[in-house]
C-alpha cells in the first residue's frame, strides 16, 4: 500500500487499532517518528558546550510532557540531568530506563553532509549512498534507507522511539503494567562524570525494580538482542625516558639510553605473541563453565567473518571464540608516541616514549586490582615508578624510570542470567518478532551505569535498538530506518506485557 | 690596547706582520670576518629555494675572485655546486676544501630574534643572553660575545673564515705549499642528492692529494680538533598491523590483533637491555686494538658529565665509553606512532603501528648488510616482509606483516690514524695552538662526502672550526666569535706550512 504522509495520518487518525504488528500502523507512526527525530537531532548536543544541552532539555520536557509524563531537571555536578515518569502507581513493578542525549563532537568536515545536525536521507546504492530529498518517502518508507546525522542512533534514536511506542501505547488506551521513570544522561559521551553522585543524591526518586538500557547497537546478524553486561574500562599512560632533550642520533644513539626500547621491552614483557597477558593474576577469578559456554555459543557471531571484515588471519586467543573473548579483561595498546614518524621523522634520540593502554574490565577483575598487578609487574622490570615527570634528579638517581598515569575506574557489570526480569524481557521480545533472541552475557563496550547498579542494587539489562553499523562516535553517524519500527515495537511490547 | 674599528683598519693597511699570532692583527681581521658574515648570513640559504641558492652562489663569486680564485658553477642534477680555485702550479700538492653554503630551514617564530638572517649579537648572562648592538664592538671584540643567525655556525662561518685567512696570507704575500680547491655544497642539510653523480662528472676538476672538510663542532672541551672519520647512515621503517580500520577498543580489543603489541615484541627482540644489538653479525669486522683504544681514551670526554648534561644515570654499553660507543653501528628508535597518545588518546585498536629506525654505519658495517641483517632478523621473528601496505589480501593470508621501507646508504668513512696529510695536519696545529690537538678516529654524525673519497680515492680529514653549542640545525644557531680568530688562525696556518 503507499500513501502519501497526509493521507497516512488522515488514516491513522480515523483508525483504531487491534493489532500492533499491522505494519501499516507502524509504518505511519514510523514517520511521525522520523520528522520528530530531524526535530531533535538539528538541536546539537555536544556537552562541551552548556547552552546545547539546555536547548536539548527544553525540547524534552516539551516532547514528554505531551505524552502524560511529569518531568524535572536534576542539578548535578555539571549539566542537570533530565528526569520524567509516569504518575506512579504503588502495586506497579517500576522499570527505570536509561538513555542519553547528549552526542559526540563533530568535525563536520569529515562528514558527506553540509552539517552532522541537519538529518541527510540516503539509499544505500552498491557500496556507496544516494541522498534522497525526504518528499521521497511521501508514498512509501524503505526500512533499508538510512538517516544520517549525529545521535541518529546514539543515542536520540531510541528516546524517540521510546516516545512514539508512548505515542500507540496511548491511542491504544493499553494498559501499562509497568511503572515507567526515564532517566537522561547529558554528558555520556563525556564519561557521565556527574552521574555517581547524582545516583546518590537522587536514589528516592530513581528507585525501580529494574533498569533497562537502550544504547548501544544491536548484533550484527540484525537479530533481536538482550545483553546482560558490559565491561567496564580503566586506563594506563606509561611513559620512559632517554636524554632529557631529544639529541643527534649521530653524536648520541648506542649511548644515550633510547626510550623507544625500553619501551618496547616492557610492553613485549607483558603479553605472549597470542595476545594473552602474562602478568599473573591479571586473569584471577574467571570461571566459564558449560552452562555459560552454552550462552556464548548461542551467540550467531561468525568469526571467520569478524576476521574477514577486519582483515586479520588469526585473531588473539585470550578467548577460542569471539565471545568468550569478552568474559576477560583486556589490555590494549591503544596508543604509542615517541619522536616523529613518517614525513617529519628526525634523526633523534627521543627524550620519551609513551604507551597508552586501556583495560577493558569484566566484574571478576575489579580496575584497580588489575592496575596494581600492572604496576607491580612494570616494577619487577626494573624500572622505577613515578606519577609525575622525572625531575633531574630523579633521572640521574634510577637506572630506568617509567610514570604511570592512571585513569578512573568504570566498574563492569553482569546481571545473572537467570534474573526472572531478565527471561521476562527475552520472553517478551520472543513473542513481539517471534524470532531467535540474542542472548549476550557481557558485551565488550563500557556504558557507564555502573552507579545505578552499585548505588539501587537493582538488575540491569541492555536492549539496543540501532543498527550494528552505525558509525556510532564517528563521522557519518547513520540509524537504519527500519530499526525506528522495531524500537517503537520492542518498547511496545515490553510496555504492553505483564511480567 | 683598544681601538676603533676604522683605526684599526687604518692600523691594519699601514703595519706590515712578521707573526701571525700577534691577536691584534688576528682581531682587526675577525672584525672584518664579522661585517663580512653578517653580509652573507642575510642572504637567505634555504635550498628548497633555488633562488636563495643562486644569490649566494652571486655573493661567493665576489668574494672568492676578490681574492685571486677563479670560480666557476658546477651544474648538477638540482642546484649548482660552487667551485674556486687558486691558479695552479704543478709541483705543489692539492687541498680540496669542502664547506657548504646552504642552511638549515628556519621557523623564524622559534627564534629569539626578529629574523635568522639577521645576525644578533649577543653576550652570555648567567644561562640568558644580553643582546649588544654592533658599535658596542667598536673598542674591543669580546671573544665570549656571539653571532646569532641561521648558518653562522653550519656552514657559513668556516666560509668566512677562510676567505679572511687568504687576505693575511696575501698581505703577508706569503707562499702557499699548496695548491687551493674550494668545493661548496648547495644542499648539504637537504642531504646532498646531486654529489655522487656531480664528483663523478667533474672528477678532473676536483682532483686532489687529500680533501679537509671544515663544518660541525670543534669537542665539547673546545681544543683544536682534527676528525679523521665520520659514521654513515641509512635507515628503515617498520609497520606492523592490526585491524584494516581502527576498531573500537571495547568489540575488539583481546580479538583483533593489536599491532603496538606487535611492534613492541619485535623491537624487544632486536637489542638487550644493555642497548647491545642482539641480530648476530650486527657487531661483524670491528676489531679494536690497544693503539686504537689508546687515541680513543686520548680525547679528553668526560663520560660522567655526558651522563649529568643529557640526565640519565647509565649510559648503554654497546662501548664501554662514550668514544668506543661511536666505533660501532648504532640501532636507534627515532620515532614511533600508533593511534593517538595524551589528551587525542581514544579507546581503539589501531590499524597500524609504526617504528622509525637509522642506523649510523662505521666502515665495517656496509648500510645495505645491516639492513639485510635486520630484516632477516625479522623474518625469524615470524613476520612476512612486505615493502608496500598490504593488500586485504596479504592481510588475510599472512599472520603477521611487517612493511618495511628502506632508506638511502650514506656510507661511512675513515681515513688511517697513521695517514702523513693527517700527521701533518696535527702537527701543524699543535705548532700554531701549541696545545693538544685532540684527534678522533670517527665522529658520530654524518657529512655526506663519502662520494668524494670513494671516486677520487683521496683521504679525508674533518677540521671542525666552530664551537660544540652552537644549537646547529636548531633556533638560535650561533657562532661564538672567538671561534672566528681560531678559524683564520687554523686556515692560516694550514696554507702555510709545509708538508
Amino acid at each position: 500500500m503507499k500513501h502519501t504522509f497526509a493521507i497516512l495520518f488522515v488514516f491513522l487518525s480515523l483508525h483504531t487499532f487491534s493489532q500492533i504488528n499491522d505494519s501499516t500502523i507502524i509504518k505511519s507512526q514510523v514517520a511521525k517518528a522520523i520528522t520528530e527525530l530531524r526535530d531533535f537531532v538539528a538541536i546539537p548536543n555536544d556537552a562541551l558546550n552548556g547552552d546545547d544541552i539546555d536547548d536539548n532539555i527544553f525540547w524534552l520536557k516539551k516532547k514528554f510532557s505531551e505524552r502524560g509524563f511529569n518531568t524535572t531537571e536534576l542539578e548535578t555536578e555539571n549539566h542537570p540531568l533530565f528526569f520524567a515518569a509516569l504518575p506512579l502507581e504503588d502495586d506497579k513493578p517500576t522499570i527505570l530506563f536509561y538513555m542519553h542525549f547528549d552526542g559526540q563532537s563533530v568535525d563536520a568536515s569529515k562528514w558527506d553532509q553540509p552539517s552532522p545536525y541537519n538529518i541527510v536521507l540516503k539509499e544505500p546504492s552498491g557500496d556507496d549512498w544516494e541522498t534522497h530529498p525526504f518528499d521521497d518517502m511521501l508514498e512509501d518508507i524503505p526500512y533499508d534507507w538510512r538517516l544520517f546525522g549525529r545521535s541518529t542512533s546514539d543515542d536520540k534514536g531510541p528516546i524517540v522511539m521510546f516516545l512514539n511506542a508512548i505515542d500507540l501505547l496511548k491511542k491504544e488506551s493499553t494498559e501499562m503494567p509497568f511503572n515507567v521513570k526515564v532517566i537522561l544522561d547529558s554528558e555520556e559521551e563525556k564519561g557521565s562524570k556527574p552521574l555517581p553522585k547524582a545516583v546518590k543524591q537522587y536514589r528516592e526518586l530513581l528507585e525501580a525494580d529494574f533498569l533497562l538500557i537502550t544504547d548501544g547497537p544491536m548484533h550484527s546478524s540484525g537479530k533481536p538482542t538482550v545483553v546482560y553486561g558490559c565491561r567496564g574500562i580503566t586506563t594506563l599512560s606509561l611513559t620512559t625516558y632517554g636524554p632529557i632533550k631529544p639529541q643527534h642520533s649521530g653524536h648520541y644513539s648506542n649511548y644515550a639510553p633510547n626510550p623507544g626500547f625500553q619501551l618496547a621491552q616492557l610492553l613485549a614483557s607483558m603479553k605472549d605473541k597470542d595476545g594473552k597477558v602474562l602478568i599473573p593474576g591479571y586473569y584471577d577469578g574467571i570461571q566459564i563453565d558449560d552452562a555459560i559456554q552454552e550462552v556464548l555459543k548461542s551467540v550467531p557471531d561468525n568469526d571467520n567473518e569478524i576476521a574477514n571484515k577486519l582483515a586479520f588471519k588469526t585473531a588473539e586467543k585470550v578467548g577460542s571464540f569471539y565471545q568468550e573473548a569478552l568474559q576477560y579483561p583486556s589490555l590494549n595498546i591503544r596508543g604509542l608516541g615517541s619522536g616523529w614518524i613518517g614525513k617529519e621523522a628526525r634523526t633523534i634520540v627521543p627524550e620519551s616514549a609513551t604507551a597508552e593502554l586501556d583495560l577493558r574490565l569484566v566484574p571478576e577483575s575489579d580496575g584497580n586490582r588489575l592496575k596494581k598487578l600492572v604496576k607491580e609487574h612494570i616494577a619487577k622490570q626494573g624500572f622505577q615508578i613515578l606519577n609525575h615527570i622525572p625531575s633531574k634528579e630523579e633521572r640521574l638517581k634510577y637506572e630506568r624510570i617509567v610514570t604511570v598515569k592512571e585513569g578512573s575506574v568504570t566498574d563492569a557489570f553482569r546481571t545473572d542470567l537467570n534474573n526472572s526480569y531478565g527471561n521476562f524481557l527475552v520472553n517478551t521480545m520472543l513473542e513481539n518478532f517471534n524470532e531467535e533472541i540474542i542472548q549476550i552475557r557481557i558485551m565488550g563496550g563500557t556504558v557507564p551505569i555502573a552507579p545505578f547498579i552499585n548505588e539501587l542494587k537493582i538488575p540491569a539489562f541492555i536492549v539496543p535498538m540501532v543498527n550494528h553499523d552505525n558509525n556510532q562516535h564517528s563521522p557519518n553517524e547513520n540509524l537504519k530506518i527500519g530499526q525506528l519500527a522495531y524500537g517503537i515495537r520492542a518498547f511496545y511490547g515490553l510496555l504492553s506485557s505483564k511480567p
